[in-house]
């Protein structure tokens, strides 16, 4: 079978398994593992905290087009995207490692501009970059590591959201998608929408210290939105072995979102994916708390229930089901 | 200026310049930082015991052609070159995440076989692969970090080789760029040395026990060989700050490769590169002490001596200096 017709989740499962299988339970390595493949980041116990890791590629032609982003803004994405994946688990990141591939006909100034944005937002953070590795190849490819560490002493995961939990997500979604969608079919907007829009999609803010604040009410489950709202839904009801019920009114959607993009705006914030906003799930009164606690808009969006394991269920504000085929972003797999 | 006129090492100062003029180093991340860009490993103050972090890719057409390589050599290759750079700082290696860019045409059969060769040498040293990522490409690339620990309260480095220091190195020399110019011209040998040579370049074993040593017995400088003897020795001498003496008569060659390689063994030693052994300074006396600690051969091949900074001189028995201009491996620069 060829990986295109496996598809990224389930060559993602084949893989875990053969680790599994394989493993040797005896090895210190795997005692102090706490999470493995499969969550949005490693998880392990350190001397005296949980030590977090996680590893994201930005691939020119499948994640990134050079005709529509600047490289500070490719640079800064590079890392944003680690980021996010330490913010779903709830923790603070500490350093990064970058390894890259480049056509050696690259003008140097182009991998400055990249470097400058990686060092922008890592400065932003506290990140430090600590190392990496430089290889020629036929395009460009981005590979970042980041660690980091958590103040609890367990994190955010994919797989503890319970039946009764309520559904919610920070901010606004569909932006990053939108953004897409103006810079690859040059639409024109106002100044403010051109630039709400690029930014959303080439320079996204991890949602690092809102993670934390999860993590310190109790919040157990969450993932943060790269795949797309619906398909990183599915990806916590599968991991948790439950269900979901999305009212689709209810998803957050931007002002200049629902005014530029009156047609689509529903379907990008469903599943444009990039959002790198935090989807999770808690007891109402927490999600109460944590709205005190954040600046950023939280909004529930829905409720975890028990049934078909990562099931998802769309539905109007009248709770009628709507029928739902558009999936999120999978590699290797044919959009359709 | 092109990238490929600036070349990998200069590209590398570039980048680590940025980094370092923009950083803040108030942040605690930089505070914890004890070696960051420019030494096999990144080293920082964790918990209770230093930690030690590595990335390194493997690209298709670059470092890889899929018609000499099994996938299952390919995983195993990916894994040990990681290793080697911990093993390179006298590190234990404990995790490891693996970052795939894949063409979704490929048979996942193939994939099953890379992930075999990971765990394989994972498990041979102790080694847990927690985490990763897949992303769809028009080629292969594998990029893997590892992280790891020191038993000792200081890490073997490039910068740490002084005059008077003896230089010496692990095991044989030129055996994997033999291994890759049989392979690429099928040249055709007995069994016994087709198996050593393909196993040097495409199973390399880390030196990860022989680096403990290295630093249980206070060797303070050391590299792995992945760029060429003379090459990383040139690594060494520029951190340092100091130049080196090597007999060229004195470099370890295996006698299978004398007899198989007359003409250019002793090229494919001093500059062939992927070795994978390990090349340190210390004391004549600390040097014996080693030769008694640990199996493999430890062959003395020269000094280091005071000059100009980075400077390899390469003498013949009676000390005769013998010109050189073979550089090793460096990505972007052509090859003369």
């Amino acid at each position: 079978m060829k990986i295109s017709e496996l598809g990224e989740f389930g060559l993602i499962g084949l893989l875990a398994d053969i680790v599994d299988r394989t493993k040797n339970p005896r090895d210190i390595s795997w005692q102090r593992l706490l999470i493995g493949i499969g969550d949005d980041a490693a998880a392990w116990q350190g001397d005296s905290s949980i030590q977090l890791a996680t590893t994201d590629s930005l691939i020119q032609d499948t994640h990134f087009d050079l005709n529509i982003t600047t490289w500070e803004e490719l640079g800064w994405k590079a890392i944003a995207v680690n980021l996010s994946d330490i913010s779903a688990m709830g923790g603070i990141p500490i350093f990064a490692l970058i390894s890259l591939a480049l056509p050696g006909e690259l003008e140097t100034g182009c991998i400055s501009g990249l470097y400058q944005g990686m060092a922008q937002i890592a400065n932003q953070f506290g990140v430090a970059i600590v190392g990496g590795n430089i290889a020629s190849a036929s395009k460009t490819m981005i590979t970042v590591t980041v660690l980091g560490s958590l103040e609890s002493k367990s994190a955010l995961t994919r797989s503890a959201a319970v039946p009764g939990d309520q559904v919610a997500v920070t901010g606004y979604l569909g932006l990053s998608a939108a953004g897409l969608k103006m810079l690859k079919q040059k639409l024109s907007f106002d100044a403010e929408t051109s630039q709400l829009l690029r930014r959303a999609h080439l320079q996204p803010i991890p949602r690092i210290k809102e993670g934390q604040v999860l993590l310190r009410h109790e919040v157990r489950a969450a993932i943060d939105i790269s795949d797309g709202l619906i398909a990183d839904l599915t990806h916590i009801c599968k991991a948790s072995k439950v269900s979901a019920k999305i009212n689709k009114d209810s998803v957050p959607i931007h002002p200049i979102l629902q005014s530029n993009f009156k047609s689509d705006c529903q379907q990008l914030a469903l599943s444009g994916g990039e959002d790198y906003e935090l989807l999770f799930t808690a007891s109402s009164q927490v999600i109460n708390q944590i709205k005190q606690a954040i600046s950023c808009p939280v909004t529930v969006i829905g409720e975890i229930t028990e049934g078909t394991p990562g099931q998802v269920t769309l539905s109007d504000a009248a709770g009628k089901s709507i029928p739902w085929q558009q999936g999120g972003w999978e590699h290797f797999k044919s959009k359709t």
